[in-house]
């Protein structure tokens, strides 16, 4: 019988704690989606009342199977629960369950809080208590436990019972400064246990600090603990959470954790992890971590002569599990023979049956090389990719051709005396003989200006004679900027996404050191490849 | 009495397996000082003979006191290690340590090798005899160690014996695949050294399949290992090695390890770390890892306010080791978590010394909320963040403003009949009473387009009259965008890097629609934070 673990995602709340990272509203309410579908248990939203943010995605949170959680701390001393705003903008939040960080650590409490250890103690029973009476599933988070138990066990051990004995469900064990080994979080969890608060309900909470998040919270299972705290892709505070993207995979798929637990993760969400690992990254605007354990892109990449050959025999001689478990891919350098078959998989896919000898498959594996060397990314965008390979084939029909363009931005004084901007475009190409212009502006609806790539786009789309009944229901969905090499010798490569009418969404990419061209060289194969799927026939 | 712990380093062979990762020569040379003078024990220079980059490293290897070690494998069977080319190639680079890879995992022997068990046991002592017959010192690495000797452990420990009666100074159990946990790991090290293999014969050498490499390696040590191989930064095959730059510090800094075990590395030495880790991403052109563990940029940055808060009182209270013992530095960044006494601190650093209830703060930090909402991101652009306190203080000068600006991207046929574009920028400024104009292009000094931000920030920077001696020497170093919301709401915000002849580095931000103007706000920024650092007159 599997031992049931509980996994809690701090992604929009302490995963927002990363340097850098900003999620907006939508944005967290999409994480917050995703992770619902990849059958997470808990999803921590944010401190309700800590920033505007946080409290407008607990307005509009999406509905989720997970218990959706807000975070917020024990009452503050010298205040009832019941007059404590801060803790009142929690429970405003109205979720099930309800996170309070507390104190453990009697340096921290006289120290930071500079009140006595017995008011602390007051604090976590009365804020536990005032949640679980408001019929909400308390959890406590034990902040520094285990510095703090290792300064003085008997104090630490007090404030977890008294989480526990107001009725906490979880009393989570955090690892604050993330500086406790592996080693030393699982003597501790342990020792808890014996002292009496029952393994299943207590939690582990990691940091990185030392580069064994993950595995110190494996101790904390293995000596009986039950809930699992972390992030996607490891986000977080300093050098990051327990990344649960890894973490997953170990407890579903790795000897002993796979016997002995249960996730209430499915294997067919499982095959999800890569994608929604991506979608993070995407979301951030991050170039994925190409070495992140299961769900990088070099996860399965076999460089090494001697493994490749080996792979090819027999894949589990060089991977400790199969990359599709997790929805990711064997990656084996295109120079050798597998380079060929790959792409010739990748090109039935776009609906071209490329034979196994054919002359055009080198040439298109060194035109991808040296573009993707100039910033190129045709992992990303596959309908840039089936352009290219068309175009080495011979097999892409002549629509039009784009002659000229010219975009205006210009920022100035309206006459209200207050500043605007305005971005005008002009198009010009030819179809056949005939040559059309078209111009448009870069004001939207609301009368805000989106700019030159926006006035660019329309202004392509607006009259391509023949054309223009295949592409009236292209939607630009994404855009996404990135410069590939720092300093003076800056490239931008734009990504944009497409979506038509009957739901299709593409990929295509531009490079240029002139971020509009960019832009423009990806608004463009964006409409040439909906020519080509919709069989548009040649001018 | 502190046991010796001997430190392998493998970047320059097994961190060179990293997908996307090619060093030249010089490069390994320069690598080969950096880890000489940090103190390492072995450095593992390359295979002799398995490519030209190799051979040449070891042919023109920098003299060092690490005991440079080239990598090989064990003599193929059915003839004489004498007669086998492969391993002559490796004698004939002339380190004093040679380190070769043999099988251990009995279906490797079979499958792989296809040859029998007792063929490869002979090829194994064979080789490490001939090596040490000619006076070097011999490293087996038991290739798929842990998965050979969980399928099979009488066997896999006849291969360890018959390296180490050959007369190997260290037999090395490698996790190949990666696959196995910290708690297997140091199980089986210790059922090794029960079998007879004595723990300061043994070396550790992991992959971070699972994450925990690093984890693994310290189990391995405590459960008697006495050699650690890894690479700098966690370099190597798919998701890497052990990272070195975290497992050094955690031996030398933290319990149980500082006390019981002594390395090679000096405190001193200790305090380049993080210079060292940067500059392996510097020759790699790869972004440092912010989040990695001791060295990375977030690795001891303060975002939670109550973090922040408490860290200004007593760095103990967030932080696990004191960041300048591995040349690292404390960061409190801006961000809508941040709290007034924070806000204070970034303040004061920018040389504004404001009382703590001055009425300003809240204003500060509720303007700040808000823009972050927005999309701009405080945290990363200090100098706007000093622009907008200064502005809320009354303590920003009125050095000049920008009327208008006007921006042309075109693109068309040259004379030559090839595509080409150009940008065209005209700023209008009014500095006092005057109005100045000024128009720029975006060609390079090669004729490359650079696009039109470049073609404003030389048009703003062209003629700014009593200011021009201040902003003459301003860089733009780099440039950062990134699309805060997905779709048509699409907001872009735009990170500028600039530099002064000082060799002061500075960001700002702009965020808007259009990508242009968002890119303006922050040029501007650049340009007005210098003049108040150089203390430049109002107008």
């Amino acid at each position: 019988m599997a031992d049931r673990l509980y996994l809690y995602d701090t992604t929009l709340r302490d995963g927002q704690q990363t340097q850098g990272v900003q999620f907006s509203t939508a944005e967290k309410a999409r994480i917050a989606e995703a992770l619902d579908a990849l059958g997470l248990d808990y999803i921590e939203g944010g401190w309700p009342g800590a920033n505007p943010t946080d409290s407008a995605f607990f307005d509009t949170a999406p509905a989720t199977r997970a218990t959706m959680t807000a975070f917020g701390m024990t009452k503050r001393a010298g205040r009832s629960a019941e007059n404590d705003d801060v803790l009142a903008a929690v429970l405003n939040a109205g979720t099930p369950a309800v996170c309070l960080v507390g104190k453990t650590h009697d340096f921290h409490v006289t120290e930071a809080l500079g009140i006595t250890l017995d008011e602390n103690l007051e604090s976590i029973r009365a804020s536990v208590a005032h949640c679980v009476a408001r019929g909400r599933e308390a959890l406590f988070d034990a902040e520094h436990f285990f510095d703090g138990y290792t300064a003085n066990p008997a104090y630490a051990l007090q404030c977890l019972r008294a989480a526990h004995d107001a009725g906490a469900r979880w009393v989570v064990l955090c690892d604050t400064n993330g500086g406790t080994l592996p080693d030393e979080i699982g003597r501790i969890t342990a020792e808890v246990i014996a002292a009496g608060i029952p393994g299943d309900r207590l939690g582990i909470h990691t940091h990185d600090d030392t580069g064994t998040a993950v595995a110190g919270s494996l101790a904390a299972v293995m000596a009986g603990a039950r809930q699992i705290q972390g992030t996607l892709n490891g986000l977080g505070e300093r050098c990051g959470n327990a990344n649960l993207t890894t973490l997953i995979p170990t407890l579903m798929l790795k000897a002993p954790y796979a016997a002995r637990f249960e996730t209430g993760i499915s294997p067919e969400a499982l095959h999800d992890l890569t994608r929604v690992s991506r979608m993070l990254d995407d979301i951030l605007n991050r170039v994925p971590m190409r070495q992140a354990p299961y769900v990088g892109a070099s996860a399965f990449a076999h460089k090494a002569g001697l493994h490749a050959s080996a792979i090819l025999k027999n894949p589990a001689t060089y991977e400790h599990i199969d990359p599709a478990l997790v929805g990711n891919a064997r990656i084996i350098p295109m120079s050798n023979q597998a380079g060929q078959s790959n792409l010739r998989r990748r090109l039935a896919e776009a609906g071209l049956d490329v034979p196994r000898d054919h002359p055009a498959l080198p040439a298109i594996l060194e035109e991808i090389k040296a573009r993707e060397d100039q910033g190129y990314s045709y992992d990303t965008a596959q309908a840039s990719f089936e352009l290219l390979a068309r175009r080495a084939l011979g097999e892409m029909p002549r629509f039009f051709e784009v002659k000229r363009y010219k975009v205006t931005v210009e920022r100035r004084k309206n006459k209200y005396d207050r500043m605007v901007s305005l971005s005008e475009a002009v198009v010009v190409v030819k179809i056949g003989d005939e040559k059309m212009l078209s111009v448009s502006e870069s004001m939207d609806e609301q009368g805000t200006d989106r700019g030159p790539v926006n006035a660019l786009s329309k202004a392509l789309a607006k009259d391509l004679g023949p054309y223009q009944r295949y592409i009236d229901d292209i939607r630009l969905v994404d855009f996404k900027v990135r410069i590939t090499q720092g300093g003076t010798e800056a490239v931008t490569r734009v990504i944009i996404d497409s979506e038509d009418g009957a739901g299709r969404r593409w990929s295509t990419v531009g490079v240029s050191a002139n971020i509009v061209d960019a832009s423009f060289e990806a608004l463009l194969d964006a409409v040439m490849w909906k020519l080509v799927r919709d069989g548009a026939p040649p001018a």
